[in-house]
């Protein structure tokens, strides 16, 4: 996806709610604005918005020098995860078509994001977002390509929100390999926040290497982009992963809530809506 | 009212809105953006935001040419504004406390802001405001000042809302002198906006010569300066002259609705509250 106009004051909010997690030096914090300010400048609209969140939240860890300020509240969302994680069973149990429930439980935990957001309930919103009609839902293709597929390609986005992708990876019964980001950036799943979601017992758990809050390729690992190069179903978690990936020839299936007014319009959809789409020629 | 770093964000977004108002053209709005993204690293935090506010919309002017962009915009709230009129009286002559209700009018104007806000719909939200209680209400300070004033400086805010100002200025029935900006500056009302609600009917129209959206006394004319030294009472509308002036040692009460959590941080309510608030010292 494109940087539209509205990111840019988009970043410059993200860059001050960051610096507030990171530091209460209001010196600090304005230093930063200013710095994030003149970087604009230098923002292709032609760059997906990940490329510069990666270095706006960059110049946040540089100028505080807290390296994960996102760490304390990565862990809550977790314990938090996990506290749902038998209602959540529950559910699926009670489900008439148990993948797609476990696909819109996934879709649920993509409400644990700092980035865009910053007041939600996990709890409420799980239960509000299990009950929501999908905006798209690409659901008979994901099962054909599902059911062909060997293995799985799993990319995920926020801690927290692991516990839920866990659910959907136990459902796939198929081998998994769960993909995380390689050094904390905001509140991402980075491998120690997926194996405190229990992601170790169901899947591999892979590095992409980036420093992106989202699958910037240029970015990644070359071992990463070999086996993302091979994989022949793919799931995509989160607006960060679609942003970075929406313009990619591969089988992809996006599944997120959209959480900004940029992204919805991008998708076609709007603002809250919850998605399970694919990429066009890749749909079977 | 000092400048908060939530401001800063604000400012872009402002800058966009107004940049969007004024062109169409996408590259041109980037570079606005790019440029006032340079600015806010020239921005004091000891400033008041409406100074910054005019470098910033002075910016969009530079840029695209269009020295007016909300001309059209004015006009249609005047128009609106008017439209209510007769309903506006109507509730006035049919209440227990005619001066307070003339107030709650004047505020419910406050509404037509394409600074602060951008969706807002005149009707509904004037009905809204004149049943809403005060969060902070100087009425009897307000009431006890009035009596003894000669004259009143009445420093205006938004196109449009003249009309709703007009309506309090019948209800005072002392003479009084009706403030504008000195050049077009987001909607804010300038003398044509003035003139085009009746306000030359019931005041004397002055302007206060500065091009910022806030009365900045710096960038006041020697004339108006020399009114607001010498007046006795002064009532002042909408945030932008609250954050210019909340600062001043001089008998003034703001009558306001809050649009931002920064204002309503700042005087201590919440946003959307409606206030009529004096200085301190200088509330009878």
């Amino acid at each position: 996806m494109k940087t539209y106009l509205d990111c840019l004051p988009c970043f410059l909010n993200q860059a001050l709610r960051a610096a507030r997690i990171a530091t209460d030096d209001e010196k600090m914090i304005k230093t930063i604005l200013d710095e994030v300010g003149m970087m604009l400048k230098n923002i292709p609209l032609d760059s997906s918005p990940p490329e510069s969140g990666r270095l706006i939240y960059r110049k946040v860890k540089e100028i505080t020098g807290n390296l994960d300020p996102y760490n304390k509240i990565k862990k809550e969302s977790t314990q938090k995860a996990l506290s749902l994680y038998p209602y959540l069973k529950n559910r699926l149990e009670k489900s008439k078509d148990r993948l797609l429930t476990a696909i819109r439980i996934a879709i649920a935990g993509n409400i644990i994001d700092f980035g865009a957001n910053w007041d939600f309930d996990i709890e409420n919103e799980t239960y509000k977002v299990l009950e929501m009609n999908f905006a798209v839902c690409d659901y008979n293709g994901f099962k054909n390509k599902l059911d062909k597929a060997p293995k799985i390609l799993y990319i995920g986005d926020n801690a927290g929100e692991c516990v839920f992708d866990r659910i959907l990876i136990e459902e796939i019964k198929k081998p998994v390999t769960y993909v995380v980001r390689g050094v904390p950036i905001i509140n991402d799943a980075t491998y120690e926040d997926a194996v405190q979601a229990g992601i170790d017992g169901v899947a591999t758990i892979l590095s992409s290497g980036t420093d992106a809050p989202g699958t910037i390729l240029e970015t990644c690992s070359p071992e990463f982009k070999e086996v993302y190069k091979n994989s022949e179903f793919i799931i995509s978690k989160g607006q960060g992963n679609y942003e970075a990936l929406s313009k990619e020839k591969r089988p992809i299936f996006f599944l997120l809530k959209t959480k900004c007014n940029v992204v919805a319009d991008d998708i076609g959809v709007d603002n809250g809506d919850i998605v399970l789409k694919g990429i066009d020629d890749y749909i079977p």
